[in-house]
């Protein structure tokens, strides 16, 4: 469809005739497949390395604001050539999303609520002043490209095909503005479990106020790079201090936001006696993470707690340890799916989560429960199936 | 100078004889230099738009963490061969620069204050744990490669050389971790005269506290590129209000904090009826400019009014010019050194800042005694020669 004007006209009085006109998406139906002809070995998967091996093709589509989208390339991955004033190189006009292929018992691949991923994308695009392109053309170039790709999905339901969507300024000129050429690509990753012996392995968190992940008025509801960036200083000095990830704090009464670059839950009896599931509200500093939102959905849907978006402070955390309230508290996002989490170092005292001395019963559940979607062990309409 | 260690050692125990010992600096004495052979046509600087146009040649020099620094080369300027999975793509692991060099009235070659700009370069890498580098040899390189390219020094006191640094993660994994891959990169740009006429335009700006620029515990006072990439969507919409920039507000109480990419300055009579040159404090939140500093420098020598950096809030500012005890009010930065501002929209008003009315007396004095310096019409120990 050719719409035009989004990117050209400001103001009114652009009537489609007399402005020049860009394609406002490229299309799946116009893609171009030049596959590798040479292969990669696959390795074995129970031994990789997070996002360390790639697969033998790309998808790149390229966008101008004098053309438009291009059409889409699904062709032998390859070094990006990018002119080095290239404004994702020094502004950080860039975004990314993360998701997973999943090869069923059936024998079928599956992606799990990949519109999630694509609302999310088409959300930081804006935030980003990247062009926006039609989502559900670039989830069908998706899954070309796993289809393409295929025998990279893993013959193990403890494994998966990591797929990152990743759009970027190419803007080759310095000026701090909205870009006008963008490149859109996707590459793949096969990844291993995310627990190694196939059981949990519960994480220690830093959390010390003194650095702060995202802010109101900021960009930390999106999935944009400076948001990482600028977080990898303090995993450094959580590392130092013995903890594997950060404890992000927010505001004077020290909220808890995220933990690392997952989202978090805290199962617990509320301050009301209730037993509670509470994530922090997406206030406009948390990530609307896919694994987050299906955590919500679920136990919503099963109606035997109380299910609630809301504020936790680190008093309202330690007040509820002293008292024995804790049963658990884990991060979510697509690596692990939960993360059990068993101590905090707070104001220099260790502060031990009850988690596993709890199961953990209710992350076990979330973890088999989406574990069975995605793999096909239990029908589902949260999940896609490629070709 | 051989260290070793510093990036490969965590905690004790490295005794530099059996750990793997790396380059801690480049060296410009190694420099490898192979200049184009062909030569781009240097255009009229009067016509051009910022940082869109560069030079024949590149300075470019790779690290890894196994290898250390390799030799810096200067060499044609070409596009980056990156992989598509590099961090600073991904996750913003980018930094950058921006300087000047200025051809004099006596024909010699100036930059003024680098080292400044070399210590900043230096706090941005360690805050987004890139390597660190001899900053000394860093800009002993940017001085050969201005001196290879010095026909590109525009013939004008209107115009210079803009340099850009630029380090960049290369890691080609997709983990959020320190990268174990970085280029450090520095291009050219010849820039025209800020303000095309030779007066001062001044600037009108938007003020509105739901876009935050920077935070306490963030990255405000890096040259990150996280910072710059979410500031863009706010310019679009101060420039759909009809503003030129965004006034970036902070807190409850709506600090006055930077203008679009500049530090801010106001010249009143303050609350006690003291002549003052006011700029928000280094807190945290504010990048510290080099041509902040040498304002702050040049009017404490001068000894004349009181000179403070101190916090300025919406609510100050609306007093004091109710009170009309606003003088003059202006950004400050490499691009245009001083820029006064003329207007700002707040809340719905349009607040008549009167600058121009008031000469600008003192912005034009900074602006004529920086230039004096830059230019050579004035001897500095604040300039460095190149050869």
């Amino acid at each position: 469809m050719i719409k035009g004007c989004q990117n050209e006209c400001t103001g009114g009085g652009c009537s489609g005739e007399t402005a020049k006109h860009v394609t406002d998406s490229f299309k799946a139906s116009d893609l171009i497949i030049t596959p590798a002809t040479t292969f990669k070995e696959k390795p074995d998967p129970s031994g990789l390395v997070f996002g360390t091996v790639f697969t033998d093709n790309m998808l790149t589509i390229e966008w101008s604001l004098a053309s438009g989208w291009e059409k889409p390339y699904i062709k032998p991955l390859e070094n990006l050539s990018l002119h080095p004033a290239s404004s994702s190189l020094h502004y950080a006009i860039e975004l990314f999303e993360g998701m997973k292929a999943y090869r069923g018992v059936d024998g079928k691949i599956r992606l799990f609520r990949p519109t999630l991923n694509m609302d999310r994308m088409a959300r930081s695009a804006r935030r980003t002043t990247l062009p926006s392109f039609d989502q559900n053309e670039l989830l069908e170039c998706i899954l070309k490209l796993v289809e393409v790709e295929k025998e990279w999905v893993p013959y193990s339901t403890a494994a998966s095909l990591y797929i990152r969507p990743t759009l970027i300024g190419t803007e080759p000129s310095l000026g701090v503005k909205k870009p006008t050429k963008a490149l859109l690509y996707v590459i793949l990753s096969p990844v291993g479990p995310y627990f190694g012996s196939g059981s949990f392995n519960p994480i220690s968190l830093w959390a010390d106020p003194k650095y702060v992940r995202a802010w109101k008025g900021g960009t930390g509801d999106c999935k944009m790079g400076g948001n990482y960036g600028s977080a990898i200083y303090a995993q450094q000095e959580a590392l130092e201090f013995g903890c594997q990830q950060v404890l992000w704090l927010y505001g004077e009464d020290h909220q808890i936001t995220e933990v690392g670059t997952m989202n978090l839950f805290l199962y617990w009896i509320n301050e009301d006696g209730e037993n509670e599931l509470a994530t922090p509200p997406l206030d406009g500093i948390i990530l609307p993470g896919v694994t987050r939102q299906s955590i919500l959905d679920l136990a919503r849907s099963w109606g035997e707690f109380k299910v609630s978006e809301r504020y936790i402070t680190m008093s309202d955390l330690t007040a509820a340890l002293e008292e024995d309230r804790v049963k658990e508290m884990f991060g979510a996002g697509t690596a692990c799916i939960v993360c059990p989490i068993s101590k905090i170092l707070y104001k220099g005292k260790d502060l031990h989560i009850p988690t596993m001395e709890n199961g953990p019963e209710l992350a076990t559940r979330f973890l088999n429960k989406l574990s069975d979607i995605q793999y096909g062990r239990e029908d589902s309409d949260w999940t896609v199936l490629v070709s």
